[in-house]
C-alpha cells in the first residue's frame, strides 16, 4: 500500500464543509454557512470574461499574470491603500487569496519557523502553514475587545523562531476591524522584531458605517515587510473565478511566482481579463452589495438582541455574524447540531475558527433577506424551547 | 531582511522560460519554444465556457470539482483506456496537470524519499519532488533505444526510499512513447517494491502513425499503484483554461483533494464546465490538429534529414522534436544561442531538460506551417555556415 506523507495526514478537511455536508443530509434547510457572495460579478465583468474566450485568450500567460492585470492591480492599490507596487515585479496573480497565501508561506517558512496567528480566524491559515512544516502560534481576540488584536500578547509570544504574522481586518469569522492604533503598534513591533506580515485584505471594501481603509503596508517602512494578500472573491463576487493576488517586494514576488510556476502555472486567462474589468470599472456593482450587506447585518444584529442568551459583536465589515451562545448553556458543535436537527438552520460552529471559537456560532449574511428572515424565526424558537437553561 | 525559505532558494525557473525572453530582445523572431498548441479550443468548448459565466456558474465548486465534471472524466477515462474511475472518490479536477503532480507528490513525498524521473523530462518534476523535499533520482533514455525506458537501470537504482517512478509517455521532449513491453515490466518492478506509478498522459492523444495508447493503469493489479494525470490543455488546446485532473485510489485521491482546499480552493469554474463539453462533446478538432501536427512533424524529419550534421529519431506523439546537433560541434547552449543571434530563430536547448540533453535542442511544431518552412530555412542556413565543423 502506498502510504500518504506525514503532512498529508496532519491537513483536516475544513469543518465548515463538514457542516455543509452534513446539511445535505436535511430538507428545508436554511444556510448561513458559506463565505460567498449571493450575488454574482456584473455584467460588465461576466462580458469582459466571455470576450476573453471568444477571442482565444486562453493561452499560458506569464506565470506572475499578463502585465495589464498587474497594471491594474497596482492603479488599484494606489487608489485604494495609497501605495504604489511596481507592476514589473511586485504583483502575482493567484488562483484567489488562498495560492497567494500558500505559495507566501512556502515561500518563506524553513521547518519550524513560526507564524503568529489571531485566533478565532479562517482555519486555513492553520492548514497552510502546517502544510509548509511552519508552526502556527495563536494568539486570542476577544468578543470585549472588538476582537480588536492584542499587541502585548503578540509581543509576549514573538521568538526567534517567529517569521510572520498573519492579520486579517475585516476579520472572518468575527467581522472584527484592527484599528489604526493597533496597526501602528503592530508595525512597529514588525520592524523591532524583523517580522513579515501577511495582510489578508479580502474584505477591504465590505465595511460599514463609513469606516475608511488603512493597509499597514501604507506605514512608513512597512511596504518592505507586508505581504497584500487580496483577492477578487469578495469585492466583486467572483469566487468561482478564481483570482487573487499578493503585492510585497520584489524577492518576495519572485519566489511566489517561481513557486507558481511548479503548482498551476498561472491563473486562468479568462478570469485574468475579467479581473481588469472589475478592478478599472465601474465600482457601482461593489457599492450596491455592500448597500445590501449594511441592510442585513442591521435587521439580523436587531433580531439577535432581541434573542435572549445569544448576542453579538456589531460586525464592522465582512458579511459574517460572529455570535456569542455561551449563555445557551450549549457548546458550539451541540448549538449547531441541534439546531440543525430541530429547526433545520445550518450555522458554523465557532470551533471551526479554532480553540477561542468556542462558545460562538457564525452566520454569514450572504444570502438572501427572505432567508434570513425564516432561519432568524426558527433560531429564534430554537433558543426558547430547546436550549434548556 | 525577510529571509526565503531553503526549499524556495532551491528552486529554479525554467529555462524554456529564459529562451523565451532573451528572444524578446531580437526582431523578426521564430519560436519553436512553447509547448502549447497554435490552436484554441473548438467552439462549442468556447460557446460552453461563456454560457457557464453568463448563467453564473462561478461560485466555489467542491474542492474535487463538480459532480458532472469528474462524472465527464470517468466516463472519458473508460473510452479512452479503459479503466473506471469512480466519479465519487477516485477524480479530483486541479489547475492543469501541473496542480494534480504538485498536489500528488505533495500527498506521499516525506523528506528524502525518491522518484525516480526519465530523463530527458520536463524539469518542472524537478522542481517539484524539490519543493516536497524529495530526491529525484534521474534515469536516462537514449536515442539509440527509442527514448523508451531503461527498465534494467530503473529496477537498479531502487533503494528502500523509493516512492514513486514519474513516466510521461508519449514525452516532452523526446516524442518518444514507452513500449506495452516495458510499461509490464515497470508494472511488474512497481508490484514487487511497491512503488507508486505516477503516469504523466497529458499527450496521449497526440499519437500519429495509428498507434494505440495504452495506460500502465490498465494491468492487472495497478489501478491501485497508478496515478493517472492528465490535462486539457494539450488535447483540446486548452491551456490557458487551467484545468487538468488525477485518478486514482480513493486514499491519493482524497488526499490531493484535503491539500487542494489550501492551495487553490478548485478548479475556475467556466474552465470546469468547458471541459465537460470538451470530454463528452465532438471530437472532431482534437483530429483535425493531430491530423495537423502529424503534417508539420513529416515535413520538419525530412527537412532535418536533409541537413548534415543534425538528426532526429521520429517522434511517435507530441508535438516536439528532440534533435541531435552533437556533430555540429556545438553544446546545446551554443547552439540555441548562437542560432538566436545569428538567425533569430528560438529553440530550446536540450539541457532545460536535464543533463541528459545535452547534445540536443527541442523543437516544437505546435506553430504554423509558414513557420516551419522559415524556421527550417533559417536553421539550414545556420548549420551549413555558421557551425564550424
Amino acid at each position: 500500500m502506498i502510504e500518504i506523507s506525514n503532512i498529508t495526514k496532519k491537513i483536516k478537511h475544513s469543518e465548515i464543509r463538514k457542516m455543509y455536508n452534513k446539511a445535505l443530509e436535511y430538507d428545508n434547510v436554511i444556510s448561513f454557512t458559506l463565505g460567498e457572495p449571493d450575488f454574482t460579478a456584473s455584467k460588465n465583468v461576466v462580458e469582459a470574461g466571455c470576450e476573453a474566450i471568444k477571442i482565444g485568450q486562453t493561452k499560458y500567460s506569464e506565470n506572475a499574470g499578463v502585465f495589464p492585470l498587474r497594471t491594474a492591480i497596482s492603479e488599484y492599490l494606489k487608489k485604494t491603500i495609497d501605495v504604489y507596487y511596481n507592476p514589473v515585479d511586485e504583483i502575482v496573480a493567484t488562483p484567489g487569496a488562498m495560492g497567494a497565501l500558500y505559495l507566501c508561506l512556502k515561500a518563506i517558512l524553513n521547518p519550524g519557523d513560526e507564524v503568529i496567528v489571531n485566533m478565532p480566524c479562517w482555519t486555513n491559515y492553520i492548514q497552510q502553514i502546517v502544510m509548509c512544516e511552519g508552526k502556527p502560534v495563536a494568539v486570542r481576540t476577544k468578543k470585549e475587545d472588538g476582537f480588536n488584536l492584542d499587541i502585548d500578547k503578540i509581543a509576549e509570544v514573538v521568538t526567534t523562531k517567529t517569521k510572520a504574522i498573519i492579520i486579517n481586518s475585516p476579520c472572518n469569522p468575527t467581522g472584527g476591524i484592527v484599528s489604526v492604533e493597533d496597526l501602528e503598534q503592530l508595525a512597529e513591533l514588525a520592524m523591532e522584531k524583523d517580522l513579515l506580515v501577511i495582510s489578508d485584505e479580502v474584505y477591504k471594501h465590505i465595511l460599514f458605517d463609513d469606516q475608511n481603509y488603512t493597509s499597514i503596508s501604507s506605514f512608513d517602512g512597512m511596504k518592505q515587510r507586508t505581504v497584500i494578500i487580496d483577492s477578487l472573491s469578495k469585492t466583486y463576487a467572483m469566487t468561482g473565478w478564481r483570482i487573487g493576488y499578493a503585492a510585497s517586494t520584489k524577492v518576495i514576488i519572485n519566489s511566489i511566482t517561481k513557486l507558481q510556476e511548479n503548482v498551476s502555472a498561472c491563473v486562468t486567462m479568462p478570469s485574468q481579463y475579467a479581473a481588469i474589468e472589475a478592478l478599472s470599472g465601474p465600482q457601482e456593482h461593489l457599492e450596491y452589495m455592500v448597500s445590501q450587506y449594511k441592510e442585513r447585518r442591521d435587521y439580523m444584529l436587531k433580531r439577535i438582541e432581541e434573542i435572549p442568551n445569544i448576542s453579538c459583536q456589531k460586525p464592522k465589515g465582512t458579511f459574517y455574524a460572529f455570535i456569542s451562545i455561551k449563555d445557551t448553556g450549549l457548546t458550539s458543535e451541540e448549538f449547531a447540531m441541534n439546531l440543525l436537527d430541530k429547526n433545520q438552520v445550518v450555522v458554523v460552529p465557532g470551533t471551526a475558527f479554532g480553540q477561542f471559537g468556542e462558545g460562538y456560532i457564525r452566520m454569514s449574511y450572504a444570502t438572501s433577506m427572505k432567508n434570513i428572515k425564516e432561519g432568524l424565526n426558527r433560531i429564534e424558537d430554537f433558543v426558547m424551547n430547546e436550549c434548556c437553561v
